[in-house]
Parts: C-alpha cells; structure tokens; sequence
C-alpha cells in the first residue's frame, strides 16, 4: 500500500473495480463491510482512558484500522466517500491529539498517549499513516497542514522523542516505532525524521532500524524468540522497508545485509508445516500463515522477488491485502503462475552473529502429508523461552506426532486469567520435561532461570541434508553446571532398505559427573496400540511422578523394564501407525504416562508421554527410533501393515563413536554411524557383527545387507 | 450395474470412453487400475483353506471383485480382454466349485463352500453374477452352459437349498443370500430361483426378500441396528431391488410398501452428520458415506427417483459406480444438477410395525457447521445395541459436541485382539454410564441382559419440529424392573429471547421406588473454561467411580454441590464455547470425571464427562440446558462471546408439568412447558413468578419478556 506513500507516489488513477481478481475483489468487499460498519456508527474518536481489551482502547484500534482500509479504498474506488471518512477522521484526532499527556493507564514505564502502551501508539502510526498517504494530495492545504501539525509530526515527536528509550532499543517494539515515525517522514518530506528512524536517535547508526535488521535476525533471518513471534516482528520490517525501497530505492534496502529481511519472510514461512508455525516457545499452537502480519509480508516479498512459490502461500491464505503489491499477487494468482512454494531441509542458525545454535527442519517428500523432522537446536529466546535445549518434533502425515506444548494460555479468553499466561505455563510448558528434551535430576535447564539461560546456546555440530540421510547434531554442556552435564544429540531422517518411509533415529549422548538420573520423554500424539514390553500398570489412582520442575503435572500410567527385543511401542494417529523403539540398558525403566495432574483449573491439555529413564550413572546414550508404517482406513475398513517392520535397533558402543543398526523383518540390516569428527574425508572404521565398516566425515549411512551377507 | 443382467437387457454397445464425465471417468479409471493388477498376477482360483484374513478367503473376495468391475469395463469399453477374464475366471471357477464342500475353517454352523461363513460365499454370488451378466451373452454356448451349470446354479443350490436356514432367515445375512440367488435366476431365466429368492424357499412370502423388506426397516425405514449396520445391510437390498425393477417392472418393487426401499436409502442419509454415521450402538466412528455399500445405493435411487439432492451426497463421496445409474449421476453431476441433499428434522420410529420406540433427529440452520440434536429412544437393536435408553448427542460447528463412544473395536487392527470386538465393549461402550443415559443405582439398564432388553422398547410421547420449538419425548419403564424406575426424557432445541443459537434443554424425569440413585451422565468434547462452582479437586491421584456397570472405568476429576447461580460449566470446542448448566438439588452432586481407568491394555479413549447425581430419594428431575456461545479465532486472536449469556435456569415444580424457564443476563425469559399431554387442543395454565402462562398442546414455548413485564 506504501505505493501510495506521498513524496514519491502520488494517488494513481482509480482502478476499474469491475475487473480486479477474484482474491482482491473479495478484500475490497470485506474492507468495505467493514468501513461501512465504521461510517455508520460516526466518527468516535474518544478521550484515551481504558487499558488493553477496554472500550477507548478496541475504539482506537478499529480506528486506525478504518483508516488504513478506507485510504486503500480510496485509492482503489476513487469513490470520494472514503477520503472524506479518513480526514475527517483525522480531524477528529487533531483536536485530541495535543490535549494529550501520559494515557491515564499506564501499565509500565513505556507508557502510550492514545494506549496504554506505547507499542499500540506505534502500531496506531504504522497504520494511520499509510491511510493518510491515499488522501493527503488531495486536501486543502489548510485540512493538510491541521492534519500535519497536530496529528502526525506530534504522534512522530512522542514515539522518537519522548519515548526515545523504547525507540532506541535493539527489540520489535522499537522496529514499530521506527517504521511508524520514518514513514511518517517520507510522507511529510520530514529528511530528520526519516533519518532517525534508519539511523536511531542520534543518526550514528547504533540503533534504528537499519541496526534492528541487522540484530533482530540471524544472518539466516531466524528471530530467536521464534517463530511465532518473528511473525509478529516481520510486519514493520517489510511495511516500512518497502516505503524505503519506494522513496528510496538507492538504499537497496531488501539487499541490506545479504537480503535479510527476504530471508526473514521465507525462513518464516519455512517454520511451519501444513501453514501452522512450529509452537516453538511461549507460542498459540492455532496460529497459521493466515494472519495479516504475512497476508501483507507475502505480497511485498512477492513484489520484490517475483518468487511464484509465494503465490502459493497467497493462494494457502485465501487472504492479500489491498496495496499494489496486494493486486500484483492476486493478478499473478488468477494468471495460474503459482509454483509450490520451496519447502526444504534447511538450518537456520541463531543469534546475530550465526553463532547461538540453530534450528534444523529437515523436510521428505512434498504437500500436505510430507514428514518434517524439526531439531530445536537454538538460544534460549529471551523471557518467552522454553527450557528445552535439544529438543524436537516430528511431523507426517498432516499431523504433529513428536509434539512441543507451546504456551499454556488461552488467548483473550477471559474465564482462563484474563486470556494471559496461565501458571501452568511457567509450571508446565517452560519446564523441560515438557519437552523432548533431556531432564537431569528431575531439575529444569539452567535451574529455570531465564537470565542464565540466556546467556548460553547449544552448538550445532553438523547438518547435512542428502537424500537417503539427513542428520543434525549439536551439543551443550551449559545446562547443568552443578553435575557437568554434556549433552550430544543426533537427529536423523534416515531411510532404511525395506521400508518404504524413512525413520527418524534419535541418539541422545549425555556424560556428567556424579550418579545421576537421565529421563528422555517424548510428547506424541495418538493412541496405544500395543508396548513390546509389559508395564506395571497403574489402572486405578495414577501416581503422579514428582514435585516440581514439571514433574508435578504428570501421572503414571505404568512403569516398564524393557528388554532388547521388546523396547517398543505403537501407537496410531490419523489412519498411521507409529512405532517408537529404544535400545534398553540394565536397569533403565520406561514409564508412560500423561500429563494433567496438579491441574485444579483444568488448564492442561491431557497429552500422553513416555519417558525413558537411566539411574545412578554418570552417562547414557540413549538410542531411539520413530518408524512410520501402514495405513487405517475406516472407511474403507481396510488396515495394512499396523506392526512394525523392524525387528531390531541396536546400538554398538565405542569410545569416539555411535553407531545405530536397524534390522528389518526382512533381514536387511541399516546403519548410521557418526564420528563427531567433521572432517569431511576422514574416514572412520568401526566393527559390527563381526564384519569391519567404514565411512567417512561426520555422519554416514551404510547398507549393511542381511546377516552374514 | 444390473441395466446389464442378462434377461432383460442385452450388452449395450460400448460407451464413448472419452467423452465420459468425469466423476465416472475416474472410476473407470481406478477400476481399470485394479482390474489390470489382477489381471497381471494370473487368475489365481485357491482351493479353499483359510479363515476370514487368511490367503485363499482374501484371494476369493479379490476374485469376487475383479469380475464385477471386469464385467463392467467391458460393457463400458467394449475391450475384450475385460471379457476373457471374466469368462477365464469363471472357467476356473467351474473346475473348482463342483469339487467343493463345507468349507474346512468352518466357523460356525453357517459355514460356506468358498468361505468359511455363508454370509461370504453370498456376497461372493452377488457380485459374481453381476460380472456375468456383463459377458454372458457373448460366450459360446458350451462356455456359457459350463459356467452357468457348474458355477451359478450350483453357488445359488448352496445357498437357497443346502443353506436353507440361513437363507430363510428374516435377517441381513439372508438378504445377501436372496439377492445372490434372485439375480441368478434373472440372468439364468430360472423362474423357480428367482420365485425363491423374492418368497423363500417354500415360495409362501413368509420369508425371502420381499418379506424381508417388510420386517427388517421400519415404516419410516429405520434398521433397528442403527445406521452403521443399516448401511451395511443396504447394498443387497437396493441392487437385487434394481434388478427386480428392471426384469419385472410390474411388481414397482420401489413402490413396495410405500416405498421402503428408497426410504430406507434416503434415512440411512438422514441418520448421519457431516458425512459420518450417528455412532450408535456397536459402531466404528470412522465409518461416513464414503463407502462401497453407499455408492451403490445413491446410484440406484438417484436413478429411481431422480432427487438432485443425492447428487450432492454423490459429489460429498466424490464416488459412484460403473453401472449406467453410476453414469446418469456422473452425467448429471458434471451437468450442475446437484441441489443440497434435504438434512431435516425427522422422527424415524423403529420396529417393524413402527412402535418399538423412535429416533427423532432435530436440525437447525444447513450446510457443514448445522446444528443437529439426536434423541435415542429406539429399541436394544439385537446384539450389538448399547444399553442406552434415551440417551442422545449433539452435533454443532461440525463436532460431536455431545457424544456417544460407539464401539471399543479397532477395526482389522492385529495387536487390538485381532481387530475383533474389545473387552471394553462390553464392559465400557455397550453400560448405559457410557452413555447420555440415566443410570439407577450405579446399574446398567435391563441389568445389562440383551434378551431382556431386546423384548422392551421406549415410547415416543412426542415429536413436534416448529421453527422455534424443535421437541422430543419418550419415555420408558422397563430398564430398571426391580425398583420401577419410569423415565421421562424431553429433548428440545429451542429459540431463547436474546441469544442467536437455540439452546438444547434437557428434562428428565425420573420416579422409582425406595431410595435410589440417580445419576445423569453427560459425555462431551472440548477443554473446559470455567466451571461456575467450585469442585473439590483430584489433582493428584484420581479416585476411581466404582466397580462395575462401567463405573470402574471412570477416574472423577472432582465433585462439586453447585448453587442456582453457579450450576453451570462452560467448554470449548474448535472455537465455539458451550456452557452446560443444570438445576441444581439438594444434597444433589456434580461429578466431573474422565474415561480410561482400568483400561489394562490401552483400549479406550479418555474423554470427559459430567454427571448430576441424587442420592436417597425414590424420583429425580433433572433438567439441564446446553447453550451454544462466542468465537474463538486463534488466527486472528480474537475472541468474542466466551462467557454464557444465560443468567438462569429454573424449573417449576408442578404436579402434572414442567416447566423450564431460561432468563439471559439481558433479561429477556423464555420458558418451555411441557403439558405431558399430546390433545393439540388442550390449554395448560401454570403460574410462574406470580404470572400466569398458558399453551396448548403437549409442548410450548413462551417468551415471557423481561422480569416484571
């Protein structure tokens, strides 16, 4: 919509409304339901005075909506309505505007003057202005200048003046404020004011937002709280760097610093699967690509780079917005130029500089029930991080079967505190036995503390995507100072000659110092079938298993000793069956359990686990597999293949080395072997079942025929 | 298919292959696929060996298929090979089945000659002799004489002569038989079959088809097992019925008992949600329209009756068939025809006569997010009925909201005891606390004794579907001899002044003698909210109900003695909040609880429950309400309508009445009122808040306007 920003483009033509795309036709109808509805009701501009979720607040908020909508409307349509709507609008807020001070309820120190916080007035900024830039030229000069001098140059003057703290910080809520403040300038020919949005405050470049894009994102454009709220950060970024590519296209802004900010959208887009982002820390697990933040997201990146493969996710979202770049997307869309967009195995590191861990998505097979395995190798992620170092997730078949809890609170919903954090959250979702993620003495990463946490990341190892093998490992030794803990993991997707889907192989490599308790759980989904082994079951009263560190939330379904041909279970989801199988050592238990306990206002989502737990040692390698087989058809009531095919995993100790053996029914034997050593042409030689192998650099994958081929 | 069968309709020239629509086209497709698969192994004819599951059993059913689909692609394309693979199978065929006797897997005392159950080698017949009709016509005469003399006439000898008891029975297993046996006669013009199979074996009509279409639905159509086996028994039904209309069309076999067969297809239709069964009684969830038995039959009554609304239950399925009543739905699919298919609420009685109870199926609003309220009050429904007296569901937004757990069976599933029927079937599914059933005295209705319960069934008092006051009810006091307990269950969706969703009332009413038990169970979906009282809370090891009838498989989360103002709870589901909320008693308990315990083996699924139970007194009513509330968007973080809009619910206590009064937080009340008394006419007076209302009838809704108006 920033085509329509003023110093560079004045308002085009009308468009002949009677011929636009299908996709864009149906956004103006609904932004004009909406404006519609808002000119009915008058102009209410009210005296600020409520906090978040309260009448003034929603009031101005649906304010700066109808204004962002109407300009678009208006450029579109022409129709003189909507610029009337948006000045007088406009007006309204130019009599209120100056009579305004601190808002009465102020919530913290970075207090707004029309919200409660100031983050709202940026936000109130971004969007008014881009309405604004659709009328302004057609004012009078007397309308422009009230509208000029008691709305925006004061609204610009609070956010990087008086609020000169927030705007100067490395962190989103500044990213608003300068997007808000510097588009302001480009439409007001403001150059100071453009200049300390790009450069910060003081214009020395330290901060601002050319300084944001280079230290909110790693140089693969991964935001280190995550996902779901790099979603969040990416609106002001995109809307405010394509103002900068429209008013000055010199600055090469999306080349800045190697593309980052086309990174930063298509490495959003490459944490999702089936359009729902990886819940990776304080995340709600319900939130897709279908949010506006990437309806507008997409359609600059799609401008930019002509990249069909966004067409896809435009066409996934059934969504655009109205900008120019809105009708491009839907024009192409209409033309049949989508391609599928690239999802693709990929690491993604952490941190600034690159070097703060990472994330690996390693994806098989294409479309809705392709299987991507997910390594959560990345930092702490600030005070929405989860502790849950190592951890991971599986999906296959449309569905998430290794699951990460994401965040226990129920948005906006009232009866659950309000809709913020619940306690659980900090009890239960934070904790890292509620992740797939290694627990030492039943005791959280860093002790639970965030400020600890933060100052430490894993290191990724190794990463390499070939086609019948793809393997992450990293490692940390930071997660339990007290006992010296080091732990090493290795994710694979491996196939595996006889089987027609590639498993997943799990070696979790964890030395410490004392006599220690390992518990590995794993979260997935779906129900029981069968356990190789027998558990004590627990089928009255459940215990629960512990007391704190999460602990407390779960209760016992039964306690297994499993011996090496019975270390498995299955369970089915969606028509699929699962089998989780682990190579058993003397004494190590298995418990099934679910979590739930501890819940007096039933917070929890109830949620099976198995837990595998190794006592009294200093270290343990636990070994695991995920095998996807056969299919559930209810309604054809046909069931094939619902056992495993697998008849064993063995794990062959060494001193340097892991090496994993996968037997089929059939007989055919598979192996990964990892050295830790990643030189590439070192080659490494280990002796299994009698018969010497051999592979070179970090990780290998050997086919090792049937027994005593 | 049956436009084929030999008699009346000769070979037609072959289609126009690539002019055919495409719903059609992708079956020619798909059957070609398979076709050419078996073709590649080589005709394989077994002698027979195997039970169900086993090679030589799932060798026939795959034989018994490639000849009806062969056939049909012949008649289709005109391609001979289609053709010599039919004659070459059935050549085999001739060879094998003179050779044969009872089958050596014999099951039981029905044992087949192919198969090891009669049932089989019927179903065998009906598909084969569809194959034959296709090419009969164009074999030689030795070959047609060798199969039809050493093939058919001996196949339909078995099961009309030497199957005998089977084949006489008034029962889904003998209308397989005499359809297999009828059809055969058609293509063989041996009137004698053909007279056997429409009016038994000793030709008096006190058995045979005709018969059967008499006995087995009821006058509405209803099948007394319930829609899951109902569509099953469906296909032998409606395809020997297509080939009676076309070989006799002067016996209007679609007209035969005013027309029971196309009701019979369109209440199989009825009885469903979003394409899936209502899961009553021993049924697998998973089972939709989406099957074989479903194909057939909206094919033929497409045909038959030209309803473009089973166009649209043919485009849900994306499937037909390659007869020429497949064809005409494909041709009028592609053509636009298609109107949705006519979901209403309806009353289905059940039993042959119509009087052995009812199921009455209320809808409100359309398409795939309706709302649909289902009362149980039909017969036990034979060896597969649950013990479930009145019990009900309710479907809203696409969920079962209300649910019913059908059977505890993992279909074809080896490691759940081989797929067969689960000990939780009989200790959990089929107890009537598994159900939204009341339950006296912690005991399942008839004591749990299937011949007790098969000889009683409940009377439907009521059913009225106006558009504001949709009402149901029945009653029944067989359940429980020993303390005779009558129950009394009214059911309704109603409009209530001030909310935009009817609301689902619920009265039961219960007298018995000495001092009982009473407990109200209700099953639902979704994640609770708020509960308006406060439990005394399980939080660690939960407690266990009790010790059997059901009871020993439920954990009780807690249990509250909730007041008038706070006897509510509210959930959410896919979002939209339901808040349930009852009038509360003295002494009376809210149990909040959980299936799963004592569950060994992982066999159930664990779902909440509530129940309302009073203790110590000879009668109970219960009356309780579900409203439908609010939105939860988790894409767009919005949340509206979370909490109930309903202030109270009270009951007035009268003699001869009941009367519910629903009073929203606006104000407005709205009251239903039972008169238990069905003359139309008949006026009924009962004061309420010092006002005196009135209605006619057995039932009536009054808006009774704010308190004072």
């Amino acid at each position: 919509m920033l085509a329509a920003c003023g110093l560079v483009f004045p308002v085009q033509a009308a468009e002949d409304t009677s011929d636009l795309p299908p996709l864009f036709a149906a956004e103006v109808e609904r932004a004009d339901a909406f404006v519609a509805g808002m000119m009915e009701q008058g102009i209410t501009v009210p005296v600020p005075k409520d906090p978040g979720g309260g009448y003034t607040h929603e009031q101005h908020k649906r304010n700066f909506r109808a204004m962002y909508l109407a300009g678009d409307l208006y450029r579109i349509t022409g129709d003189l309505k909507y610029r009337d709507f948006v000045r007088d609008m406009l007006l309204e807020y130019a009599e209120l505007y100056p009579t305004l001070g601190d808002h009465p309820a102020k919530a913290n120190q970075n207090v707004g003057r029309l919200f409660w916080q100031v983050l709202n007035d940026a936000m109130w900024l971004v969007h008014s202005v881009q309405g604004y830039a659709n009328i302004r030229d057609t004012l009078t000069d007397e309308e422009r200048e009230i509208i000029d001098n008691n709305v925006f140059r004061p609204a610009a003057r609070f956010l990087s003046v008086d609020s000169e703290r927030t705007f100067n910080l490395i962190h989103n809520h500044a990213t608003w404020a300068t997007a808000g403040v510097g588009m302001t300038g480009y439409l007001l020919g403001d150059r100071d004011m453009v200049d300390r949005a790009l450069l910060g405050s003081d214009k020395s470049g330290e901060t601002g937002f050319l300084r944001q894009t280079e230290l909110l994102f790693s140089p693969d454009g991964y935001y280190t709280e995550g996902p779901y709220y790099q979603r969040f950060a990416l609106l002001p970024f995109m809307v405010f760097a394509d103002a900068i590519a429209k008013n000055e296209p010199e600055r090469r802004i999306f080349e800045h610093r190697d593309g980052i900010l086309k990174k930063a959208l298509t490495t959003t887009i490459q944490l999702t699967y089936g359009g729902y982002f990886f819940p990776f820390n304080d995340a709600i697990r319900d939130k897709s690509l279908n949010t506006a933040e990437l309806y507008e997201g997409v359609a600059i990146a799609y401008a930019e780079t002509g990249d069909p493969g966004l067409l896809s996710i435009a066409k996934f979202q059934g969504r655009t917005v109205l900008s120019e770049n809105g009708l491009k997307v839907s024009r192409d869309l209409e033309a049949g130029k989508p391609s599928p967009f690239n999802f693709k195995s990929i690491l993604l590191s952490d941190g600034p500089d690159g070097d703060e861990g990472a994330v690996a998505v390693f994806r098989h097979g294409t479309g809705p029930r392709h299987t991507a395995l997910v390594a959560k190798n990345s930092s702490q992620g600030m005070g929405h991080g989860h502790f849950d170092k190592l951890s991971w997730q599986l999906y296959d078949n449309g569905n998430e079967i290794v699951r990460d809890y994401g965040a226990a609170r129920f948005l906006n919903i009232e009866a659950k505190e309000g809709g913020r954090y619940l306690p659980e959250n900090e009890s239960w979702a934070k904790q890292s036995i509620a992740h797939n993620a290694l627990v030492v003495n039943e005791t959280t990463h860093f002790g639970g503390d965030v400020k600890v946490a933060d100052t430490f990341a894993p290191e990724q190892l190794y990463f390499s995507a070939q086609p019948e093998l793809q393997v992450s490992t990293a490692t940390i030794d930071s997660a339990y100072p007290e006992v010296n803990v080091t732990m090493t993991r290795t994710l694979a997707l491996m196939d595996v000659a006889g089987l027609n889907a590639p498993v997943t192989v799990d070696v979790m490599r964890a030395t410490g110092k004392g006599q220690l308790q390992f518990d590995l759980p794993l979260h997935y989904s779906g129900h029981i079938m069968e356990t190789g082994f027998e558990p004590d079951r627990n089928v009255g009263p459940r215990p629960v298993l512990g007391e704190s560190d999460g602990y407390q939330h779960i209760w016992v379904d039964g306690i297994g000793s499993p011996k090496a041909d019975d270390a498995f279970m299955t369970w089915i989801l969606d028509g699929r069956f699962y089998t989780y199988r682990f190579v058993p050592r003397d004494k190590m238990q298995v418990i099934l359990a679910e979590s739930g306990a501890n819940d007096p206002d039933f917070n929890l989502r109830r949620e099976p686990i198995v837990i595998q737990r190794a006592s009294d040692t200093d270290s343990m390698t636990f070994v695991s597999m995920i095998e996807t087989h056969g299919l559930y058809d209810g309604a054809t009531e046909q069931t094939i293949g619902s056992r495993s095919l697998v008849a064993s995993l063995r794990h062959v100790e060494h001193p340097k080395y892991d090496v994993v053996i996968v037997e089929t029914k059939g007989g055919a034997r598979t192996a990964l072997a990892i050295s830790y050593n990643d030189d590439p042409d070192a080659v490494h030689k280990v002796e299994i079942d009698g018969r010497e192998v051999s592979w070179a650099g970090f990780a290998g994958r050997i086919e090792m025929g049937g027994e005593g081929n």
